[in-house]
């Protein structure tokens, strides 16, 4: 774009991951870009706290401008839509400015990333760039530690918002597991994992790398409760049987 | 253990993830424990090449004992496990000894990695631990740079191993879909897409983060020939079908 003849360089927007909670599982790059950033951005909850502000803490200079991103706790796409869309929009202010905009995401910005939504809104107008990051599920299976998968193991990642008969499919069908999202779903997942005989193969894990964090190898013993949201069960073919 | 009424304790086993290729993917807590490492091992193929090793290279002091492991190239399960039998056994003199000895691998250590088979033979001995690294799938769907998964999509990672049914039934039933392994099964897995109508959400990658990389985002230009081992199909919902 020019302005008055001279040529203004637009910035780039990165998204960069910053794994699910210990901060030394920030990657080298992440590390070294957000402490070069212009501008850091990141959503906040409705107390005002940034998980991922919070694990990257220690990158953050304090020269770059912040943008925090109000996104409040609700299931209402409509609600997420108007959030992204305003933050798309102070986005594109610091992007033409030639500033490069740093996007904070928990765990991997492109796994059930926060990130996907700038990106969509963004990436026909300005150059994105995504630094992958360390993800909830390699995490889990790193703090028990299980392998998650071997030689032609099969792997699938579901989600405890999905169908009991798709949860019972997915257990049936692949050798490993990953149940994101579990808390609500708790009673219903392990039903479903009773159904297919997999309880055994089970592992349930809560706020993963961070000082909250709970791991139960027999997930027989967990109580008939909810739980957070920041929880996942992960399946492993302990018995080694071929599916 | 005892040796003359003094008490040796003994080391700890480390494996650690150098993630896919690019050294800066390396998370600062990998970086840290190679660096104050005792020993590192690792493997190396018959060209006496480790790709782990030398995508850790920045983090290597050159004060660490080095145990290379030469893994012949060779789909026979009985010779990999005498490796690893043999592996083992230089391992624990070290870890005797009270050394702590980290483990490179390409990518996670527990995600189709090799360490899993040093973890089944020392675990029952002696502390073992985990660094997670970032995953082959990951950085693929950051060097796009695309949304692996959103919401409540399900995914799944397959190898080319797979069966063509298996290959199918996983493109049918789940919205993203990562196919490792793709180098020998290409034309079976182009296949695959095409009966399942996921040619226009595929794309393909080879050597990520490395001098090699390779990526096709339109998989019906690739040529019919076979790929290296090192290679992947990524297919996301870019449509947006629900599955």
């Amino acid at each position: 774009m020019t302005a008055n003849n001279q040529t203004v360089v637009t910035g780039k927007l990165i998204g960069v991951g910053v794994g699910p909670g210990d901060p030394e599982l920030l990657t080298l790059k992440a590390f070294r870009l957000i402490q070069q950033a212009d501008v850091i951005s990141f959503l906040v909850n409705d107390d005002n706290v940034s998980q991922a502000r919070m694990i990257a803490g220690e990158a953050v200079t304090g020269a770059a401008f912040e943008i925090p991103l109000l996104m409040p706790m609700s299931k209402d796409r409509t609600l997420a839509d108007k959030v992204y869309d305003q933050a798309a929009e102070r986005i594109k202010q610091q992007l033409y400015s030639g500033k490069n905009v740093v996007f904070l995401c928990e765990g991997d910005p492109l796994f059930f990333g926060s990130f996907a939504y700038l990106l969509e809104r963004l990436q026909a107008e300005f150059v994105c760039e995504v630094v992958p990051g360390i993800t909830s599920i390699n995490a889990a299976a790193a703090s028990i530690p299980t392998p998650l998968t071997k030689l032609t193991d099969s792997f699938a990642v579901v989600s405890g918002r999905h169908s009991d008969e798709r949860l019972r499919d997915t257990l049936i069908n692949h050798n490993s597991v990953a149940i994101m999202k579990a808390g609500k779903s708790r009673q219903r997942i392990l039903s479903a994992l009773n159904d297919t005989n997999r309880l055994e193969d089970a592992s349930y894990l809560e706020y993963i790398g961070r000082d909250e964090q709970f791991i139960e190898r027999d997930v027989s013993k967990l109580p008939n409760e909810a739980g957070p949201y920041f929880s996942l069960f992960l399946v492993t073919n302990r018995s080694g049987e071929k599916r």
